[in-house]
């Protein structure tokens, strides 16, 4: 068994149909130092228990998924929306203040896609703005980063209405840097043709909130959502990405997210230790 | 029956399976003033038969679909499609000057994604452009425009890596622009946060050699290129962008091209009465 790399962190989408304490037990033992959590698991066992066990795995914790849904219009849907978001933002810092030394406070927000029958993309965007900027106070005031994460554009209309990473930062510029950043995840933003520029960009700014990595391969798969694959499985060129986040000066955990029915559909150990050695391939020589 | 709008064209690939004969027909027959062709079914009946059925039908030639493929290395293949592009054009020219009054010479180019085994998207863009310049002189020598077609990103690996209307400008910039030009097609660019002020820019610039619309809607189909749709079917805004390329002064034919396998599946004479009737509802009101 190869060394794990010790920046690497499992996030738990990777390893959809562990339970917490599954996805806790199978990262640790693997050598993985490093998790980032989805807020179904968390709440399933509650979330005293949750930063408990999180505390006892040893583990850092690198981001917490996944707020947003943004897009509504003014009523009483946004408003339980954003209700749900402050509740995210109080799971993130407990969970950050209970993994290891290390671990960070960044919740992750996908923007959402347009409300059903709407075709008003620019009007969708307008909100998103207007939702981070009421949640902004109360992620300054626990401490957390919020980061808007840019989807690929096949995803523009049904899940997220930020697509690009100069978009998210566009966003994100109206607010202080360590309150609002920006996820930065190659399956997403491999194939724009600004992305180094932006990235260094992210960088100068002080915005990148999370670097996340995997694959993309065609044919796409019949759900699109469920395309991603282990690293050195496709064709995103992970040195050149990787370089340009860590010329940014960024130190944080690199988080694997990958969904995927096949790997869902593995063992969970086994993904764990094969998304280590697809790290340790792909990312890790690119890393200081 | 409405009135059919004078400036829609009906891209071939809408109805595919139609031979050219029944393709000008049921176009003609339908009140359509304009039609786009494909290769295949041209070369088929043989490039001096097809000019002379076009010229017959009475109608106007907009586009001619496709030349491109551009990102091979160095090598005999890729100087067998530079060759496989020289008559393109030459069928480009032949069949604008058989077409009606009105009729445009341009030929439209798909990119082409990575080369088998390739993770290099910056050297596949950068023999983009090379190739482009390859072709410049014979364009104009024939008087034709070359319309890069920026694809949408969820086909930068394995159809275009060409994937933004701004990034299609780049490289036109370097050539004439009644030489090269860019297609702005609803369907690929309908998502961009730069969408309008590119569309500006390449107005400003002259850039826009064809304007051609369909509809976005999810899920996709699980071959996602067969994921276009009738105008008013999806989530796609044709009012903002209508009338953003109709402000540089488009006065062109618009295009529908509908890749779409239940679409295909329909009678041509069909799908031609309801792309008019949809364009008649979704774009005409944005014309002046």
């Amino acid at each position: 068994m190869t060394a794990v790399d010790p920046r690497l962190s499992i996030n738990q989408a990777t390893i959809k149909y562990a339970d917490l304490a599954t996805a806790l037990q199978v990262t640790a033992g693997a050598g993985v130092q490093s998790i980032g959590l989805w807020r179904e698991p968390v709440n399933e066992v509650g979330l005293d228990i949750a930063a408990r066990m999180l505390s006892d795995s040893g583990l850092r914790f690198s981001t917490h998924c996944r707020g947003g849904f943004f897009t509504l219009p003014h009523g009483p849907e946004r408003d339980a929306a954003l209700e749900d978001n402050r509740q995210a933002i109080e799971e993130t810092a407990t969970l950050a203040a209970a993994g290891a030394e290390g671990s960070t406070a960044v919740l992750v927000l996908v923007a959402g896609g347009l409300p059903a029958g709407s075709r008003d993309l620019v009007g969708a965007r307008e909100r998103v703005r207007d939702a981070i900027g009421a949640l902004a106070p109360d992620a300054k005031a626990a401490g957390v980063t919020l980061a808007i994460e840019p989807l690929h554009p096949m995803y523009a209309s049904d899940r997220a209405v930020v697509s690009t990473l100069g978009q998210a930062l566009d966003i994100a510029a109206d607010f202080d840097a360590d309150v609002v950043g920006a996820a930065v995840d190659t399956f997403h933003v491999w194939w724009d043709p600004q992305v180094l520029e932006q990235i260094a960009r992210a960088g100068r700014e002080g915005r990148i909130a999370t670097y996340q990595v995997c694959d993309w391969k065609t044919p796409l798969a019949a759900d699109v959502l469920l395309s991603r694959h282990y690293m050195g499985d496709g064709v995103i060129d992970f040195g050149a990405l990787t370089r340009a986040v860590i010329e940014t000066g960024y130190d944080r955990d690199i988080e694997v997210e990958i969904f995927n029915a096949d790997i869902w559909a593995d063992a969970p150990a086994d993904v764990v230790r094969r998304t280590a050695e697809a790290f340790g391939a792909a990312v890790s020589p690119h890393l200081p």
